[in-house]
């Protein structure tokens, strides 16, 4: 039974969790899993999956909710965000899965989503979907086409408040600072208008000498086989945010990042999606107005906390996909080794 | 039997163009197209494709092109443009489809080149496919799901240097400026240096009275169904360029859009991606050094002419894609229409 | 005495203009011009000058303006667009002037701001200059140290309803398609809802072959010692737009500059700035919240109507720059010849 | 007598620093202090200066170095970065100030240079300039107008190779995390190809509960009218990189900033320039190439070193700029407090 990294007595930063320190701390998140593990034969050894982040309960291609992105490092094939920086909205369920399914990922979503709006693409507009991802081809057999499209839908259905970490949907396959890596959240409550901000990540980057969760020295790992990996970091908060006060908060959350001791390696995509759903923006409209509701303003110490939040959140996620992701086996007979409880700091 | 612009009298600018004024007039460049019509019931009226743009006759992924993307208006769904901007090369055809259909195009391109090189996800490292899009919602069924993901391959396989253009591939059921838009190409060769500055467009945008090429007042016709569109914008060089360079010259080509007439408008999506196929940078090397080859300097007079070059064929790309476009019926019995000739002023 | 554009039978697009068809036909904008022209000796033929644009009536650092930028081609020393793409406001008047002094009159104007507001720099926060420049090294002696930054202040006391173009102001020394240019402004009301989009251009850039304006080929002119320009192009509008929608107000701009015959020569800096002020930010406020006022909706017909009238009042804009501009004779005996109206065309 | 965080027995990483741990160290790199420091009324406290980076030995318009920007918090005013995007070159010497002085270092500089290099604004091209700075207004008077123009020229001619840290040059009145802060420097060396990354830091920034240096809870300190702040991170190496290889360094330094403990707050102007001297750029070339030399290659392990080391140097230079920064008292008898070394973990 793995630990969340505050059970070790390790915390990150100072502010106070959401009830559940997890994202969906943030009233109306829901994420849902679609883990893919089986040995097949030894090139079909499966350990991948998908991950839905839903940013409230109802339909987000009627009700649009303000976004923005912050590419920190471009190795990666992260879809919908072209659209996602000229609008500054977000329409469709954050999906995560492996570098090599964005492709049916992407279409198994927009499938889903049009079925359930029959008005996308006869009399109303085209749907944009955003799908991040990384590459698990390390444990993953990634030439098996194990994921379809129509998993996709699965995984939004699937879709809870209660979010699983570790070894699961689109991280089951991933590694982390030598380790196994995978699905982590964490979230934070601002001292003035008590605003959420919660993370998710999906881990699977780094080298074991860069971790700064460590004590001593980690034992030896022949790392010249992991790929330089990536990391997705969801971060998303119920604070009335403009779409350009959420790229300022994206920004922030690679300083989480940095604070578990990333390089950011040349070959690593990282990658963060930020949302409000503190209010939405209705598709259909006939007014020539949209009436905003009112925005934390930039120079209030309650924008400073949201990026302090921001921070915290992000590093904590880190830490919880790593000390909650068990060893998991995978193809070549390599071992994804869950990362020893004995061999963390007990103050960061 | 359709026109070309020039044929028709009319053309754009002053330089000259390549030996096949296309695309293909940069050495080594091919395009392809998978053409879908069928009409299978009322739901099922299928005008859609895919076109493929090689930017050289090896592999792209062992030796990849320096790249740059522009986008001017981000109402859009192409896909790896991340990467292109992080490290400045593509690595992949480069594929052009409907809007509802770059899930597909994409998976399937992926699953092609990795068939052709099967160290990708194995050995070495993932691959980043590049895929625009137009929304053909108006003549399309576009939830009939015609394209499937195998239907890549075969674009890129049937790719060859003579381009078709209009109403074929990507552009089947493409509207442009209130009559039938889709494919067009055009090229221009720079005084200095004699080097080759190619276009191809995906045009799928624009309503009747912004169109700067008719003499008279246009024909009327409800508009009001047709989606604000899109335009895909490829421009393809032999000149050295480094990525920061290509980017210069994405951007103009913007200035070719402008001169036949649109307005940008919100719901279009509007992106240049650019190439040089001057040089190629290998992806297995074990040097720490790449040892580029000369660039043309930023302040040498040739580099304005590739910048005019670049005006001039994206400006004759879209007229040829509206003057070589036949009249095409589609779902809900809407029809587009070739572009009437004796409305075309004969000067530009 | 010269003539606008309009007076010669020349009109930019279909849409209304505004009643001066100026900038500031935007209620509460205002032009302010300081005009420097003397003879000195050969070394010191000063042609140059500064020009105000006042965002509103108010102080604009105690009630910012929603803003936002667009780089179309960097070769150009403006400064402040750094903070204005952070913030998205603009908090100063913005002025324009040779390259050469972009120093003296941000320092200029930040002092005559901080006479204005003493909290500046001691109970508050700094203040963020917005200057953009173009180079009038052709005809202006650079080196003579004309313009000193007392100036700055003159120039925005001097601003009034009443846009003076041609070669005046910062557009003293300028040329422009190879012939004098300088200032000029145009506007447009949108057909839904009445809002104006007004332009104010600082033009200096283009070759004369590249003028779309003019009918026949145009008389011979060494142009190998005309620098490669730049154009400023200024948007100002009352429609209530966030600093996200401002950005693609601003790239539309742009397509006003294509329609004129610009290549965006290499050494061409070519930069938009738009504002609105529709509504206005506060500095000193001590809620959490800022209350936005209703914006328009990006999907709304009256949005495709601004981007049109920035577009037509831009191209209309670097039109009157040029029909306004009288002959100027400048240093080493070289002549910036107005544009002879006998070789305009009658349509556009 | 103050100490660099090294000889307090702190060190930032692992990897090996260059000669004199400085930016110097990397070959031809300069920088020279002008500090101001006087007392003549209470309302002229003059704590202030100007610090310059020459990036080689010559002339840096003659012989352009490849060089990049990464706005990581635009509320800053730093000048020059337009043109340093678009072309990927810096021209001019790196200049640091205060933020109400920028203009005046700006145009000091450019008369500086223009002497420097007659051609410039007559036969040939203008030059851009790089200004950064920091608000130091909590120790300064801002409105003393301390700084002129002239000064500028005079901090280029005393660059040094050997820097000189702390309060001094633009570091002068500068406060970080609490205490003084100013200017610091470090530089790593790659343990392939042996490349040297160095990095000075104006800082300026952060609140005492920040900081990660102190073992115990800071004292207190009334930090509510000290200013967001704001830091400057200049990153010099001699690897040959080209310019969209040096963003990619850039934002690396970000991470150094990271783990000293910021947020990253609201009015914290963070921006980071890059420069290589590997190579440079001739100004005066009559041939349409520039020969670029070899490139380090993206995926090589000395790529993932260079970043590594300007994390490292970033993250020491900071540290540098404390521990290296004597108390100074300032305006309104405010005290910036060198940090004091019995708080100081051991081990970071």
């Amino acid at each position: 039974m793995r630990k969340r990294v505050r059970e070790l007595g390790i915390k990150s930063g100072s502010m106070k969790t959401g009830n559940r320190n997890q994202i969906t701390d943030v009233a109306g998140v829901k994420v849902g899993h679609i883990t893919l593990k089986e040995d097949r034969n030894e090139d079909h050894i499966i350990r991948t999956g998908i991950t839905s982040i839903l940013p409230h309960q109802g339909n987000p291609f009627l009700e649009k909710v303000p976004a923005a992105s912050f590419v920190l490092n471009g190795y990666g094939k992260t879809a919908g965000l072209i659209q996602v920086e000229e609008l500054g909205v977000i329409e469709s369920p954050i999906m995560l899965t492996s570098t090599f399914h964005v492709g049916d990922v992407l279409q198994g979503t927009l499938e889903y989503m049009m079925n359930l709006t029959p008005e996308i693409g006869d009399t109303t507009s085209s749907l944009n979907i955003v799908v991040g991802e990384c590459n698990d081809s390390y444990l993953h057999s990634v030439r098996s086409n194990a994921i379809t499209k129509n998993l996709a839908g699965e995984a939004i259905q699937r879709a809870s408040e209660t979010v699983e970490e570790g070894a699961v949907g689109a991280g089951t396959g991933m590694m982390c600072y030598g380790y196994k890596g995978g699905v982590g959240t964490a979230s934070r409550i601002t001292e003035d208008e008590g605003f959420i901000v919660g993370v998710l990540v999906l881990s699977n980057f780094g080298k074991r000498n860069e971790l700064q969760l460590t004590r001593y020295k980690a034992p030896d790992f022949d790392e010249s086989e992991v790929p330089d990996g990536s990391i997705m970091m969801i971060v998303a908060t119920d604070a009335p945010l403009s779409s350009i006060q959420l790229k300022r908060l994206a920004k922030r959350a690679t300083f989480g990042l940095a604070r578990t001791g990333s390089h950011i390696h040349h070959g690593s995509g990282d990658i963060v999606i930020a949302f409000s759903n503190g209010y939405t923006i209705p598709h259909f409209e006939s007014s020539p107005y949209h009436h905003p509701p009112k925005h934390v303003r930039d120079d209030h110490p309650v924008m400073n906390q949201l990026f302090q939040g921001a921070i915290e959140a992000t590093e904590e996620a880190i830490l919880n996909s790593l000390t909650m992701s068990q060893t998991t086996t995978g193809r070549k007979g390599r071992i994804g080794e869950g990362i020893p409880y004995e061999w963390l700091k007990h103050e960061i």
